[in-house]
Parts: C-alpha cells; sequence; structure tokens
C-alpha cells in the first residue's frame, strides 16, 4: 500500500515514519509513503493556504485551491481513497483499520488545520471522513498518522508476528490483560504465581478473568457488546 | 503548565513540539516540554528496555526499572499527574482534555511501545490512563500528543483566540458546520447564498441546522445525547 500525507506540517509527518517498525516497514518496501507540503501549492509568494471564513465565526480556513491542487499532483489520485481527519467523520476504529486494509487501496491523507478545510473540497474530491477520538487537536497530523499506524499494523510482516495484531485489545470487546516481565521481584511488588505456574490452562484462565474484569470496570460500553456475544 | 513526555521515540516528540501554535506556545513560555530517553535509563551496555511476557504470548513488554527510573528523574514527580496511554485505559474526549486544564498539574506521559509496559508500574506509579481511541497502535507516542494538544488548546492565549477552544465541535454533543473560504466559486462549486447575505441570524441558523444534520448523519450518538439535553 502506498500512503499520501497532504500538510502544512511535513517534518511531524518524517519524524513519525522513521519511528521504529514504520522505518523497518519502510525499508523493507511493505508499504510506501509519501508527503506532500501544501505550501509548495500555494501559488502565491507568501506561501498562504488559509483565509477567513465566510460567515464570520473564529479562526482561517484552509483555501480550497491548495489543496485541490496537491490532490491531483498524486499520479492515479481518482483511484485511491482520500480520507480527511475531522472531529464530525465517521469514529474511527480497529474494524474501520482492518477493512482499510483488506481493500488495500493507497490512501491519501488530508491534515487539516486552523479552523478546517473548505467543505467543497470534501464534497468534491474526500472518500472517506474519520474521526480517531472525540476531542478537538490543533491539525489532523495526529489523526492521520493514527489511521495510518493502525492500519499498516495489519499488514502481514510489519510487525513481525501476525499473532500480534488480532491478539489484542478490542478484538472480542475485551481489553487487554496485565502484563508483567522480568525481575519476578520489582520493589517489592511480585509477578502473579499463576503466570510462573508453566500451567498453560490456569494462565489462559487467568488472562481472560483479568480482561473481563479490566473491560467491566473501564468500559462499560465494550462489556456490554462482549456480553450480548457471549449470549447468542 | 509542564509536560514530560517518557518515550523511546523522542525525535516524535521533538518534531510535534517544532510544529506551528506548539513552538509558538513554548516559545511564549505559555507551556513547557520536556522529553526523556526511556533508553538513557536501561542500565545495560545495549540500552535494552524490553524482555519477554512471563506466561507467554506474543510481543515484547518494556521492563519496569528504566521506566521507574526516568519517573524518579523528574523533580517533584510524586505531585504529578502521571498518564499512561493504552487500549484499556478510559476514553478521553473533550470533556477530559478541559478538565486536565483546568486541574492545572504539570503531566508526566509515558509512551508505552511493543505490547505495552509491566503493570506494575501502572499500579505503583500512574495516577490515570486513557485511551484515546478504540484501535491498536504500534506506541504510546501518538496518544500522548494527542492528549497534550487536545489540552493545551485550553490554556488562553495558545489558540491566540480562546473562542475556537469552547466553539467547537462536541461542545454541545454537536459536530461542527461546514465551512467556506475564498473564492466564492470553485470550479464551479458556489459558497451557499446565506453565507453571503450578511444577515447575522440567518448565519447561525443555517449552521446550526448543519450541526444537527451532520451530527445525526455520522454520529447518531451524540445526537441522541443532544436530543436529551433539548428537552431538558
Amino acid at each position: 500500500m502506498n500512503f499520501y500525507f497532504l500538510t502544512i506540517f511535513p517534518e511531524v509527518i518524517n519524524a513519525y515514519l522513521e519511528k521504529g517498525l514504520i522505518k523497518k516497514a519502510l525499508d523493507k518496501g511493505l508499504i510506501k509513503a509519501e508527503v506532500i507540503n501544501i505550501r509548495d501549492f500555494a501559488g502565491n509568494k507568501h506561501n498562504r493556504v488559509d483565509d477567513y471564513p465566510f460567515g464570520g465565526g473564529p479562526g482561517m480556513l484552509m483555501m480550497p485551491k491548495p489543496l485541490a491542487d496537491s490532490i491531483r499532483s498524486i499520479p492515479d489520485w481518482e483511484n485511491k481513497e482520500i480520507i480527511y481527519l475531522t472531529p464530525t467523520g465517521k469514529q474511527f476504529n480497529q474494524q474501520e483499520a482492518k477493512e482499510l486494509n483488506s481493500i488495500n487501496k493507497d490512501i491519501i491523507f488530508i491534515c487539516g488545520n486552523y479552523e478546517g478545510i473548505d467543505q467543497r473540497i470534501i464534497d468534491k474530491f474526500v472518500t472517506k471522513q474519520y474521526c480517531t477520538g472525540d476531542y478537538v487537536l490543533t491539525g489532523g497530523e495526529l489523526p492521520a498518522l493514527t489511521v495510518f499506524d493502525s492500519v499498516i499494523r495489519f499488514i502481514p510482516e510489519v510487525l513481525g508476528n501476525q499473532e500480534s495484531a488480532e491478539s489484542e485489545s478490542f478484538s472480542d470487546n475485551l481489553l487487554e490483560y496485565p502484563q508483567y516481565t522480568r525481575p519476578r521481584d520489582f520493589e517489592g511488588q511480585l509477578v502473579p504465581d499463576v503466570l510462573i505456574s508453566g500451567h498453560h490452562q490456569k494462565i489462559r484462565d487467568w488472562q481472560k478473568e483479568k480482561s473481563i474484569e479490566i473491560t467491566q470496570k473501564n468500559r462499560p460500553d465494550l462489556y456490554e457488546k462482549f456480553l450480548k456475544n457471549q449470549n447468542k
């Protein structure tokens, strides 16, 4: 899969592409990524890409033309998924990540800044709008990288361990159980005995029980879904 | 407010701290931020900070000691909020962001990587666990920056326009209305007449109507909350 990031902060995206597993995936050619600076398409001498919103209101909006031109600079853009990250979009989750990976289309991310982008870009170009959580950020870079990161985890070989992508939080509407590594005694806090028992079934039972406990406590919404599926 | 990021990918955090409004806030001294490399506290010659989980399972876990030592390297850490970003945490949202800003304590972010961190660090040090959305990522850097970004937007002067932080998506369980900037005619797509009418009440009415429409369509969960509040 190829990924394109349209942004006015290319350094933010570039730094993330240097991160551990991401860099390995790029180096191995498992994915490709290109960062496009929207300011290169500003078409004015101050490289301005924002303007006042019609109808008033605080803040500035990203103008349509530089965005349209940067999208059109991508070969075969008409056949790619064009994703705009916005609080008004559909809630992004693990299921959406898996689907984006399975449809296996290249993805263009539009990272808005200021108060957002001109609606006409959304109407004309955008194929999916996602919200990664119910909060407001200064720009779309973090949500774009969030979608990118969660999607590429499903590409075989990216994690080096396909099992990790499947056996995680959210896979059965359950959160993950507590985990422990060495040393067994850390400042007087011990690893639970069962985990050192070598008794695989007891370990799995303990982990399942803890998963259910933590889900019930922290995410009653997921716990309810889990119970519904149990009773099917 | 002071923010501390504990991470094995300091470059990712540093690049974000150079971003537009964030850099301005740091330069003006409205906030302070420090990035701490957990590997500096590895205490072994290969700077290893991960180990196998007890009880088996895929992937590696972050060891407790380097994390404990990096937390304790922060002066007065006992009086700071220590936030671990994890899919098993409480759902982070705009309300939580506002509260973190209003309690005005310094924040230490623990960015996990691999399969997560040893549970004993959570039990001993962590004061809040947040999940920024129902997806799994390769590390806690994006969620930590997400919490950071959404919190500092509430600090007066950071946006240069306090109105923006309040009149946004999620503030009344409504998503934001579509916005338009110049030109009025973009490739044949026109800005809606009402926005150019100069009639403030009509503009507000149109924006409210569109907000309700988009919320009902994209986020039935929020729309339901909105309706409940209307009927009070």
